[in-house]
């Protein structure tokens, strides 16, 4: 068979097993999400084995240390995969919910009820957990799944994937419902991509790079996350105090996520009060600032800041800082230089924080929180499959009810069209 | 300038002025469509002879009759445009909208708040009155509209648009939030589908070829809507006299358009009382009928259906017609050959219908109603941008709330993450 003959055979079965999935009670689905935590944990010690492979595979290619450690399934790290099933299986099920029901004139009711999206594509890379985690939430919304994990993992995914699709067999439920992907051509991919009649959502987990090749290639919707620029702005009228604690946090609590701060707005009127402080706590915190020429008319040893650095997602101990002359500035360099995920207004005058939600249309807006908040699990949705800066369909941290949609439900008694 | 760089900056100035318009209040932009309401009408002449020549033009290409009827603008068209953007102004705004506002144990406070889109294409043949519906609506929504119509309706675009643009300009708004791109340069739509930066969702409205073009060489997300392969399951429990009256509605009261019925599917119980009646009421009606082999052991002057048959979206007065051994069979039917659009069952059984609803996963599933009520206004939405019939961002007749989007507010006092 060739790799598209596979593909497809595997969308389709994971098409006819959605069907099923589709009508499961919660109960069906948290009993099986409890036996798929269960399975891991008794079986750790094979998988680790598995796990044991890739780790000495990458350790020949001089993988490097930090994706080392992300490859490498520790007992505790089994044991978060088993909790996060144990909690997906805890939270409350979308599937089913009828959001509104009216009646129209000639007597038809008419409801929206929530259903599973049917087949979702899951394209990620190294994390080996992501199987479990991605899985979990895909089979708790009532859909199924196939699983494409990178090749540096391949034997853990494996494993994982057995693992999971044991406790479906074991529960009498369809093997389509959950599929891991494991051949070694390059070109599954591409082949699974062009597969819009069987599978209905992509959801590549990466880099930049993985994201803009799976958008480019794919004719099945894809949610994308390119980039975090967040931003923080100090208003005219602001407790310095709470605004240092939360650029410290925002910036340093950890630098490498994509809803770190980047950039960091001051309002030309406090600058001179605020500017020197927060870089003197920088600095101490290790971070390297890179200024406008006001910021650096204060602060003279920061970097002088190029245009790039607006655009920059430096995932690091870096921090760009502009000075600007209003609100407005500062909401016009959000919307030139943004990626859309969060901004964070810190003040203290009301009219700037209601303008500020109202004219920021970033797929997170804060005001006086640091922006680390930004997360499917702190804003409340109970767990995260991933996050949306582009518009349509979810639009910033997406949980389970983001993997189902909403059909219509007609109740008539005979009506016809006039 | 290259026709690249045109839509660059038709994008670019969308995208600018999309900012403003997300912050219009419902009144300003009710108080715009309204002008544009009176502006239509009263430059009705003017519009009228552009509109000639576009039909001149059409007669010298020797354009089919239902065309070039969908062609013209009629004085009471104008007025028909003139009142659904009325209608529109009267509808409420769902940008703005709060839907949840929950607190954390942190004292953080996050709701999800509506939003607009941004920069919606529309991409249309033909008919130019969709040149101010669709432009009402999406002002409406809070978005600006990019629309490009057929080269066959080029005069007529190109006046309407400017008569709608003398509405924003008459209020200071701004002439980017409503653009139509009336070059004559065929690569204008491919150049317009890259633009992913600027553009945050395209609506291909016209017939699958146009839409499969659109979505194949799209970058921007699309709204997409193939067939409307609508079924109607008549159930071995079922009132024959409602059976009938909803098939022929469904059928005959307009067989050219997507929630027309398709298929009939028959209980085998029930298809000796059912089939015969039916069938002599369609042949009354013109309709032709293609049955499966037990269909026509009962009416033997159906023409033998052939798979096909199953598939087609016949758009005419034609039926397909397949005996089933049960609902499970009928179902199984709908899953392998429907197109996801809408689903009746016709049945005075309790759990059926229930079944029904909760399994036939449809962007419309309807009991003991004609499938011609599907559509946005028919059920409830206020006015329709088109139909989806797949399942992201929304399935089904989509109305104004489907332009929008929700992002994310939250409101603390100075929290940090720990």
């Amino acid at each position: 068979m060739s790799v598209y003959e596979d593909m497809l055979k595997c969308a389709k079965a994971a098409q006819q097993a959605s069907r099923t999935m589709a009508t499961l009670s919660s109960e069906t689905k948290n009993a099986l999400l409890l036996q798929m935590a269960e399975n891991l944990e008794s079986a750790r010690e094979g998988l680790q084995k598995e796990n044991d492979r890739d780790i000495q595979q990458a350790k020949k290619n001089a993988m490097a240390a930090a994706l080392l450690d992300r490859l490498t399934l520790t007992t505790d790290r089994i044991k978060g995969m088993a909790d996060g099933l144990r909690e997906v299986a805890g939270l409350p099920d979308p599937v089913g919910e009828v959001t509104g029901m009216w009646l129209r004139p000639n007597g038809i009711r008419v409801g929206r009820q929530r259903i599973p999206l049917g087949v979702i594509g899951i394209i990620y890379e190294s994390r080996p957990n992501v199987t479990a985690d991605a899985a979990g939430l895909c089979l708790k919304s009532g859909n199924a799944v196939i699983l494409r994990g990178g090749s540096e993992a391949l034997h853990s995914n494996r494993a994982i994937g057995k693992i999971l699709q044991q406790s479906l067999q074991g529960m009498a439920l369809p093997q389509g419902a959950l599929q891991v992907v494991t051949t070694s051509d390059r070109n599954a991919v591409t082949e699974l991509l062009k597969l819009e009649d069987q599978i209905d959502l992509i959801i590549p987990r990466g880099g930049e790079g993985l994201i803009r090749f799976v958008s480019e290639h794919s004719r099945i919707p894809v949610i994308k996350h390119y980039k975090g620029v967040c931003h923080t702005y100090i208003d005219r009228v602001a407790d310095l105090d709470m605004a240092e604690q939360i650029c410290m946090n925002a910036k340093v609590q950890r630098p490498g996520v994509c809803n770190a701060m980047e950039t960091l707005l001051v309002h030309r009127e406090i600058a001179a009060a605020f500017l020197p402080k927060i870089a003197a706590a920088m600095k101490k915190a290790g971070v390297e600032l890179r200024g406008c020429e006001q910021a650096r008319a204060l602060c003279p040893d920061m970097i002088p800041a190029t245009e790039e650095d607006w655009f920059a997602e430096y995932l690091d101990l870096i921090l760009a800082i502009r000075v600007v002359d209003s609100y407005e500035q500062a909401r016009e360099h959000i919307q030139t230089y943004g990626s859309l995920h969060t901004e964070v207004v810190v003040t203290d005058d009301y009219q700037c924080s209601q303008r500020f939600l109202r004219e920021i249309n970033s797929s997170v807006v804060m005001v006086n929180a640091s922006s680390r908040f930004s997360d499917g699990n702190q804003l409340g949705l109970g767990a995260e499959i991933g996050i949306s800066t582009t518009k349509l369909h979810s639009f910033g941290p997406m949980g389970l009810e983001d993997l189902t949609t909403r059909k219509f439900v007609v109740l008539g008694d005979g009506q016809v069209r006039g």
